[in-house]
């Protein structure tokens, strides 16, 4: 592994990181047309945070996390450190201390693909993170990885600067130079569900306001009246 | 597979379902003989939440949710939807649009052997949901299952028209046929459990209440001072 | 196995014990050389509890939470008991009823290599459980094991007497005759992170307060502007 | 629950369970319309083995096989227990004289959501067991089940009398009543695959022999030259 | 953590060793009362392999097998090395080169909580390894553990001179202090044992070997001609 | 997502090939630098094949095997299809079928995270596949994906050309425009051990091989003669 650090990340604009903050993780992924999220056993160690930021890559060995310390010097104001690990791990890789510094540096969360500890200290400080653990094992600072190469992350290959959004649905990537076009999605899809929601809290259903009942028939669903008459049908799918 | 809709579904009693709430799942489990409890990775989306209402099930494949819509025109004022998948699968095939639909309509809730998206919507909603996992991850409309046959839920066989019970200790589901039975052991359960309660808060012990000691003394059980009298003891059980 | 219960328990002094509940289960692990911790699966029932206490053990088979019974009348005040069982379970082995009867002799909380119910009701009597699991399934009280015989747990190995931490990042075991020197190094590792803490609130870089850069150097850390630097560099560690 | 014994149990006839033996899982699995499939965790002891049967149905606590030497009474010539279990489990709750006794009797194999042991005997014997464990794990003799009452089992519901069908590739179940169905859609499925193969051999493309090629324009499938082509189209799907 | 080294081992007698190894894990974790059994995720690299000796251990870092370089020069004839590690971990911490170290000192094999690489040379050579996972991930050599120390491996606390026995059925240990008795215990049992396996396969049931009709009476085991009638019988256990 | 198919793909030289497949996997993986392994669930669906060849990706929606039918006609001899999916997944996503006609057009093996499934008549084929799992689970044809884009697999960045590299050990991923220097790399690794295999063979250590020993002074290993002894030394670290 080249043990290297890439000091100049081009980010997105302020303005397209804000729309994706606002769309949140399941319309952003549903626009990027269904790509781009990480698996779901990433979760947040506390409830209710909605973060979106330019990412800081690292990627760690198992266990040991001194590249941290050193991505942390190549984060600004507003950005997302992601970690990768070369092997599946839980240990307690961030805690506090580490949650201190990026949080005093203006750093907007942490995501990373491996424990996180101290989630009591980091939830009152407002620092969120979203881990595939919490662990409060102990890390060493043996050997070095490398800070803003591409990095896969919970089944995403992330590139410094491509864009993170991460709330309660889990976390997603949105590779820079698309970031503007997915945020323009976004807002529409937005503002189509929106006007689904007011017919479905009216009462209609769905299968009118989209008129999915003629592609139901043709696909041969059938409505019984009981269960005895549904076992009369031919099993034959 | 068969794809058809079962449309009438007998349902329990509302009095019956409703000394099963007031029961929860821990206590109607045990009075069913400990059966008829889903596998305990089926969470809450939020805690807190106590729902019971006869089932109306839906089959669904793996990451594709368009049954859901099909079943939802099934669920009346109560109802709580049991949704199976054809194989493992964790994608958000639930959200807060599908929430909203439900809602509007009197369900009290869902039951999916899958993911679960938007669970801060439907947390302020008050629209509970019991889950494998949260992701949101989108799916697909392209391929149909079937609604009020009998479906596996998360290790349970579940009938349209079952009760179904869940809290915060999991989801569990009676047959209707059985359901006021269950109702009565479930109340008298709990009268014990409530006598019990008392002496347990006044220090008794649970070995003095239930008469535990003759028979603990029977299958050989040995008291000694320290460590090193066990260690004495012979090693063949 | 043995069926026996060991009666007579030497317990660390409760300053001790005081120490290590305040350093919380990350200072106590790194304070032992970064050992006893059980696995992450353990997770409290509810966040926000904080207890040490001397360990009560029990093993006990899955599914069967007879020996727990027997264990309560060897607890004291301030005891957590720890139980093990003898194959993977996830069963409800404990619920509001032992707790209350737990609560009502002055134990801590409870940490289970199984599974919890009545997680509503033991969050409201204010009695922490680590477990691996929530499930309402019910046991049986057929098979018995043994009370404070050393046992494993998540893990590690427990004998009664030991000092456990339990918190929302995890359970850590202190062996009892090292408790009073691990009292010690946390509180020595806490002034030393106090006064990094400081440092690193003003902004200042672990790098930098740890004096990690000539170290770096001496492994081949190359800083680099672009990507494109990145990939000119020999592939070869 | 009910411990019961039912002992009369319609099986289907020879000829069709010998027609599912020869297509295997996989097919019979398609022909039924994609459903009927254990999860993927079960799998065989040994590899090699191809057998079809009636099912005789277990319901066993987690760790007591006690009612499976229940069920060993209630199997025929030809016949294949299926043993699902109340939680999930992994212990070796059967092993080589359960084997023995099956055996002797013309039971052609076990199905059981548990773990087995004494694997190197069993193979010796020829008597395949599909699991979801290999443990030596113990098992005691202290509570009942049910046997040929429905069960589920990996995920399926198993009716006393279905016919179990498992190979390399897993295992299948297919409701009594349509097993005749079944068959006869497996040998049309193996003849037409059977076409498809030769011309598969010879080199022709799957996506010519079923004439995808115009569907997947008109889903937008594009094609380009490179990778650089491909990055200049637009990101929305 | 002790850094250290225990040079002197007590072992059992060869003798001991030998019936141990004869009887095979499930019958040893039978005859010691259903203890001692490894979590079943261990598992053989190949399978056939049937070991059993006197315990050399190692407790490791995860990704880092240096203690392990350092304990194989505890290893004496016969000997089996048992590695635990602080936290989980699949990464290829023993291969070929140790293997032939190993080997060519006259140990019988290894029994690791991480994963095993090159897994073909290991088999040609006949040096059997059990383990969590096979993996090619490569290991530091950064941290040190300790060797002869009682260390966790796969569930069970493991010293040196305990007796292992391996097998494909997995792995359990036996105390060196009750290694005798449980030898002894074992020989009864398999001659107990063939005592029955004569019988069942002349087609006779345990159920009547064994005189369990009495006791399943006594339990309310009730037998019924069909489901119908299963159906009408009281819900209630 | 671009559904698109990206034709012209950069190959490595054959040479630099055939070297890697010799290394096999685990030389390889350290001869990068300990990067580029999948992770250890990819398992062969047979033993003993080992294989290299130059990636063909494709990247395919859960349970929807479309993609790779598209995938197919990309393949030239010697290479080798790496499919990864937008979600877990286990389903039997390939077979015999497909496998036939990869085969056909000398295509050398496949690495999919997902299920395979006819792993019988696949291995008498000699069409060696890798895999997250075995199911007979059937597929759609619904949605499409795209080819030869980069695609996440198993944890690993995969760009099509890439030289991938399987064997019992697991999966490898060699960038192309590493894969000559990797290749120089292996053969020196090779030679390496090859010294250290005859010196271990003769009973050395690797301690002294390696010349370890100040090394484990330095950090403080020490040697005693009883588990008494090291219970005296100091806890802390």
């Amino acid at each position: 592994m080249k043990t290297v650090v890439v000091r100049h990340v081009e980010r997105a604009s302020a303005d397209v990181i804000d729309v994706l903050r606002g769309a949140g993780t399941a319309t952003v992924h549903e626009a990027m047309g269904r790509v781009g999220l990480m698996k779901p056993y990433m979760r947040p160690i506390y409830s209710g945070a909605c973060v979106a930021g330019s990412a800081v890559t690292v990627l760690a060995q198992p266990g040991d996390n001194w590249t941290i310390h050193v991505g942390i010097e190549q984060c600004r104001q507003g950005d997302i450190m992601v970690v990768g690990v070369t092997a599946d791990n839980t240990d307690g890789m961030f805690g506090e201390l580490l949650g201190t510094s990026m949080h005093s540096r203006g750093a907007m969360g942490l995501v990373i693909d491996a424990g996180c500890r101290d989630i009591g200290p980091l939830k009152e400080m407002g620092f969120p993170v979203w881990s595939r653990a919490v662990s409060a094992k102990g890390t060493v600072k043996a050997t070095l990885g490398n800070v803003n190469m591409p990095t896969v992350c919970a089944g995403v290959t992330v590139h410094a600067g491509d864009v993170v959004v991460a709330d309660d649905d889990g976390v997603v990537v949105v590779p820079r130079a698309e970031a503007a076009a997915v945020a323009r999605a976004s807002e529409q899809r937005i503002a189509r569900e929106g006007r689904s929601r007011q017919r479905l809290q009216s009462g209609e259903l769905s299968l009118d306001i989209n008129a999915m009942r003629p592609q139901l028939v043709k696909l041969g669903l059938v409505y019984v009246e009981t269960l005895e008459d549904a076992m009369k049908l031919d099993p034959a799918d």
